[in-house]
């Protein structure tokens, strides 16, 4: 009831500060066989680590991962699975002054309203780095998932005003992009931007999509742990993501029922969506298109831009938040966001294994 | 796990199909000593009866509850509740039909997939009517939470690209309006788009916002508990609903960290903030503002214009859904967003009572 | 939290009071497509129903079961079973007396204490009557897992000092006797000496087994969802349990491990065990032996000899419990244990299908 | 579901095996503002270390505790503690015949059917190593309990035929013993049972009782998150735990209600019991009495002599299990109870917080 706990079947616990010695996760209920190596979390953690481009934070973590339990003979075991990631580059003294005072955009407030007290460096278990556990248990999943055919894969769609061109989509530049963009165009431009506004002291906010291919239709649960309900609830646990759609999201609320309404067809003897407006999710469960959700996903509220607010005696002061801060946290979160897609569609996929009595008894005949 | 079970400090449970004998849910962890009666749980259940106005369906239900256990000499005991509200109005032959397809914008062949056949009886579990339940908790969760100085209310805020004028805001107007919109004159005119669709054969969608008043700073937990990912999966659990903004929501994407920070300030010896862009959310946990959402909820999927699709023999038809349908759900969806985040909030601020040491010891000293 | 549900991947929600309107059930996630009847829940509730002897309460109770959801064509659809039994024969007034002291015995002081006051009658939430829900939900389990080969069943095996002898055991006659014991002549013994009791104003206690045949190796789960810690949480949560033994339970602490392991042997290609002191249970996890359990359960509190206690003006007073009262509670509890045991093992079965991934795989491809 | 997750309220998940890089565990939910110190975990952990007499398993482990997340300026943070323990003895060549056959008593042939392939090095997951973790979280617990004037404190009261004359309970005995005993000859003498029972190549039984002082009535929840099935649970959930007694335990089958039931009493202006033959429990809800509870523990399976077992190849053969292990688990497995038990009542003292809507309206005013 902490809230560090997520899943059902897959249990992902969560662990670690920005400035405390280490960061991590223990993945329980992971099944056993998967063969997993370090670099299978590492390719992963590469992807939100600090430090790679210019627009990034300056702060320096290679962000190894070390395996501490739950795998043998490099297969998992089917018991917990416990990884962690020392930090190295903590400079608590950067944060001496925050103590005492309430940034704005940040929970600070918050926490101390909470706990009567905070860990204030960096913002301790607010800091993005508390993603780095959702990493690892991302990749896992991610391993299994492609096992079984299931692809999750994430993207920046917009930065500021820049936004892809999907007649550029090429997937392959995900990874190329500093940005995380599928569009080598649009990641040049978001590139400019964003370095406009570090240089004037500001930051900015951006959007990821999701896109998973392969999911059968069935998944999912009815009423509350619906297959939409629970990717949003996945995502938007993300800091800093304010919107979550799912499908046209958003647009639905123009649209009419005969506009919104995806066709069935039949098509090599399967049943098929015409269209999909759905984002491949009917009444909470799969209905075998692919599944698209887009996160919506606020500026960096740490600028080095004057800002007001109020310290601990009740004092208004006015403020500029120095430290190692990135200017745009989107390119760094297309990583998380597609670890806890993996982890809640693979959650689900399990569940789905018990719906019918006749796949209970087959089971166990 | 299958679904059917919300909350962790209070769990609500609910049952029940649209043409069974009856719907309703069971509250367990409700605490103890809350004077209910059946006209509480009756005022909310009332505000998404169907066939009270020209906009709904004109299938004719009481949706009357019946309290079966839980309270004693008019006060919750702290035991389950359990609450009933039997059908009287099924036409299970109006749906003979449906069985043979699968309807466009439904979930018909997630469920036969998942679970080899399904209750085609007017949607069977994934009816709008599984949402009498979560009515009924949310009645009981008001309830405490009005005596906790916490006020829940959602409102429609716009019908296809009818939307309210905030300057008209009038909240007393919200139950008055058959569309839910607290400005009379935006009703008028929704009332008459719903009315010209439906006359055409087709359906709409619309918006709903929920504001939550008088929540202190420090509800919401860290990483995957946030306050706004818990809300986000209530809200999205409800069918229909495709998209979930918190305060600012898909805006931030474009906005810098100086537009979007909210500055603290004090004011009669408390710290607020001027704005409220982030919707009384930062980094998961209440920030002591008002906390704002806004769900975006799809047209009816049962529209009698033509539509193509295929049957169970695997046909490629066409078809034109007849019965009693909604031509638009918002209104009727309104208390149940509301019902929705009254219980998500209720379950954190209990969660929350044992966030510091220090209030449990002082508990049981 | 208010502990009233049980179970993950089924979960079962049971409400109702002793003297209130009615008692039931939710069962959530039991898997879809089980043919299900009314006389299937009917037949075990008729084993727990008062009034079949003169060795149980007197309260005539016809204890029949509604199903309001989750059947669909006489087949379960994967979505909450709802069942309910009305109260028919309260008499409130009989309780009038006992609402002012606290019984010796039961759990009056520690309701008050936890909810500042209690529905008194009968006990309210803390009668036998409660487990009726979980009779409904073992009925369902045990109509799976007999489909599945798993057979389920407890019986008496002793009561006060009169025990049965193993080597007149016969199962046909658990049903027949108003014991339980599956043997006619200590039953005949037992019967005697409860009917003395009673004429005492006295009550006494008892043993219950408990074997489940046909499990295979490999289920429950390591560390602390032990397929004997689930199924000691199961049976000890049933009011008047104050002792579970697996296996040779107390036996173990004064045997040496020569004499208590048991050895592994190869039978007709399989492993087998020579002995099954484990009660088929090893670290938690199921050996492929009968599993076998014992819950010792005390002497029904209410008695109508005199006995001392407090009231609630804080005076010591002298008491005699009126009312209509089994004098043992042994004999209506083994179907409780039994629907106890059914749902724990059907429950962990599930979680075991995703144990290995190659059975992930293979269930997706 | 992996089962490796415990609690509600507070959240312990424990991970690692014997012979892997650590073990830990990782704490969610425990209150902030608790000041910690390595050494309140330390002196726990020194309590189950191995090595310390003649009488354990000569594998040598410091068992030093590094605490990793959690604990800032010496306190508890609220959010996620994180603690490892680095394993330094690792023999696994020790090993490597174990992998080869099924060890009568333990586990294997579970882990084998459930996940395909076990980590054999030292028992794997399944190995009282796992333990640890446990004592970790036992000590936060404990720590806070202490301040809330509850204690908790576990004790041997018997090894094989050897067991305590409770005339000579003396507390500060417990650690002082070797077997933990409260009672310093039947220490010696079981002391002795125990090195005879080694030189035979063979191992021994015991039992462990634990006492929970100053838990007010009203904790435990009604029907199936009773405080003993809750106890039950957690402490069956330790390997080697074959049956549990709540008060007088197996003794209640014996008794007439008028010998078992406690008559309650004014005394000093409280309502208190005459006796405690309930353990401090009465309908699953603390009485205000001292809680008491008692497990057996069978002998530790693994012995040098000689035993029958089948291999992998399916070949009936004769083992000598060698490697390092303790005669009797039981000493050891003291503060493991204690752990459990101080974690268990922590969890539902925080659920009990909110039983009553007074306390909760309270707490928000």
């Amino acid at each position: 009831m902490g809230g560090s706990v997520f899943g059902k079947n897959i249990t992902v616990t969560t662990w670690g500060e920005s400035h405390g010695a280490a960061l991590g996760a223990v993945i329980d209920g992971f099944p056993a066989g998967v063969e997993i190596s370090s670099s299978d979390i590492q390719v992963m953690l590469d992807r939100r680590k600090p430090g790679t481009s210019d627009i990034t934070t300056p702060r320096k973590e290679a962000d190894e991962v070390e395996i501490l339990s739950g795998i043998f003979e490099g297969k998992t075991t089917g018991t917990p699975i416990s990884m962690m990631i020392r930090n190295t580059s903590q400079k608590s003294s950067d944060y001496s002054e925050i103590a005492s005072y309430y940034r704005p955009g940040h929970a600070d407030l918050g926490f101390d309203s909470k706990y009567g007290f905070r860990d204030y460096r960096g913002g301790g278990r607010s800091s993005g780095r508390e993603t780095i556990g959702r990493v690892c248990a991302g990749a896992l999943c991610k391993k299994l998932l492609n096992q079984m055919g299931i692809d999750v894969f994430a993207y920046t769609t917009s930065i500021g005003d820049v936004a892809i061109d999907r007649s550029r989509f090429d997937r392959d530049q995900i990874v190329k992009s500093p940005t995380g963009m599928p569009d080598a165009k649009a990641d040049e431009e978001a590139f400019e931007l964003i370095k406009r506004y570090r240089q004037e002291g500001d930051s900015i906010g951006g959007t990821i999509e999701c896109v998973i291919k392969g999911v059968p239709a069935g998944v999912g649960e009815p009423a509350f742990d619906k297959l939409d309900a629970s990717l949003s609830k996945a995502v938007t646990s993300i800091g800093a993501v304010k919107a979550i759609e799912i499908g046209d999201g958003c647009q639905v609320s123009l649209k009419k029922g005969s506009e919104n309404n995806d066709e069935f067809e039949m098509a090599d003897g399967k049943v098929i969506k015409k269209t999909n407006h759905s984002g491949g999710i009917l009444g909470g469960i799969s209905d075998g298109s692919d599944i698209i959700l887009r996160a919506h996903i606020k500026a960096t509220p740490s600028i080095s831009s004057k800002q007001n607010t109020v310290n601990k005696d009740g004092e208004n002061i006015e403020i500029s938040i120095g430290g190692r801060h990135d200017p745009v946290v989107v390119p760094r979160a297309v990583v998380v966001v597609e670890s806890m897609c993996a982890i809640t569609v693979l959650d689900l996929l399990m569940s789905n294994m018990h719906s019918k009595a006749e796949s209970v008894i087959k089971f166990y005949k």
